[in-house]
C-alpha cells in the first residue's frame, strides 16, 4: 500500500516543517500559511492532510512523543546494569543533544499554547517514571520503605526542571552537571 | 514627592493590567493596545510611562520577582526552626495559592517569550537556593560532604519542575503532595 505510506510520510514531513517554524518564530509564527511555505506545499495541499490547525498541532506533538519513546526503547533494550540503565533512561528526557533540545523546545511551546488542556499535555513521562520505579522496587533494588508516589513526583519534577532550565539557558546546567545531579539522585534511591 | 509616587503607582497598575491580559489571552494578546484598554488608559498615556512594549514587559517581569521576594522576606524574618523555615522558603516558589499561581503562570509566558535571553530570564531563584544551602551548611545543619553546587542544581530543578507541573495541570501535584516532596527532599539533606 504505497499510497498510505506516502500519506503518513507527507504528514510527518509537515509535522517537521511545523517544528522548524515553531523553533524559528515561536507559536505566533506557526500559522497554517507559514507551515505550508516551510513544507513547500500549497495551502490547499496542506489542508488535504490536516483540515484544522489544531489537528496539525496535535499530530506534531504526538510525533515529538514518539521520537522520545523510540530513544527510550533503545535504552530499555540495552544490556546496561539496572542503575546505569535507569540513569540513561532519565537522560533521554533531557535536552542533552541538538535533536532532543529541539524536541523539548517545541514541546515547551506547545505546553504554553495548550495550557489548561491537561489531557493533551500529558506526555506520559510521569507514568514512565512511576513504572520504572515500581519495576526497580519489585526487584528489590530500591531502599526499603520507599514511597513510590512521592518519589515519582520528586523525580518527575527534577527531570522536567533540569530540562526547563537547560532550555532557558543553553549553557547550563551542562550535560556533565545534569548527569551528576541524576546520578546523585538515583543513588539516594538505590540500595 | 507625591508626583513620583503616583508615577510609580501608575506604572505598577499598568504592569498588573499586563498580567491580566497575559493570563486571559497569552503573550499573543499582550499588545500595547490591549494592555492600554485593560488599564483604562489611552495609548498615548500608556506610551508616556513605557515607550516600548519590551520596556513594559521587563517592568512587569521585575514586579513579579519583587512580589515573590516580599513573600520570601516574610518567611526569612519569621522565627521558624531552620528546617521548617527552609521548606517554607521553598514553598514560596511554588504556585500554592491563587496569587502565586498567577505570578508563575505569567512568568512562564514571559519565559517562553524571552527564550534565549538568559540574563533577562534569571529569576534569582538558583542564587537564593545556593545562598540558603551555604548558610545551612555553614551552620553545620546539612549532612557532611554535601556538594553545594550539585545540590543547588538538584533542588532548583525540583522546585521549578513542581511549579511547572502544577501550572500545566492545576489539580496536581496537590499542595499536600508538593509539601511532602519538599519535606522528603530537605530531610535527605539535613543531618
Amino acid at each position: 500500500m504505497p499510497k498510505i505510506v506516502d500519506h503518513e510520510k507527507r504528514k510527518e514531513m509537515i509535522a517537521e516543517a511545523t517544528w522548524q517554524v515553531i523553533l524559528k518564530q515561536g507559536m505566533k509564527g506557526a500559522t497554517v500559511r507559514n507551515i505550508a511555505k516551510e513544507a513547500q506545499l500549497s495551502l490547499g495541499a496542506l489542508r488535504h492532510y490536516f483540515s484544522t490547525q489544531e489537528e496539525l498541532y496535535m499530530f506534531a506533538m504526538n510525533l515529538v512523543k514518539e521520537r522520545v519513546l523510540k530513544r527510550i526503547e533503545k535504552i530499555v533494550a540495552s544490556d546496561l546494569p539496572p542503575k546505569e540503565k535507569f540513569i540513561s533512561f532519565l537522560e533521554q528526557l533531557l535536552p542533552m543533544d541538538e535533536e532532543s533540545r529541539a524536541d523539548m523546545e517545541v514541546w515547551l511551546h506547545f505546553t504554553n499554547y495548550f495550557l489548561g488542556n491537561e489531557e493533551l499535555l500529558d506526555d506520559g513521562i510521569r507514568e514512565g517514571i512511576e513504572n520504572a520505579l515500581c519495576f526497580l522496587d519489585c526487584h528489590q533494588l530500591l531502599k526499603d520503605n520507599i514511597d513510590i508516589e512521592i518519589e515519582t513526583e520528586r523525580l518527575y519534577a527534577l527531570v522536567d526542571g533540569l530540562a526547563l532550565h537547560r532550555i532557558m539557558d543553553k549553557n547550563r546546567p551542562t550535560n556533565e552537571m545534569m548527569h551528576q545531579v541524576l546520578t546523585k539522585h538515583v543513588e539516594t534511591l538505590f540500595k
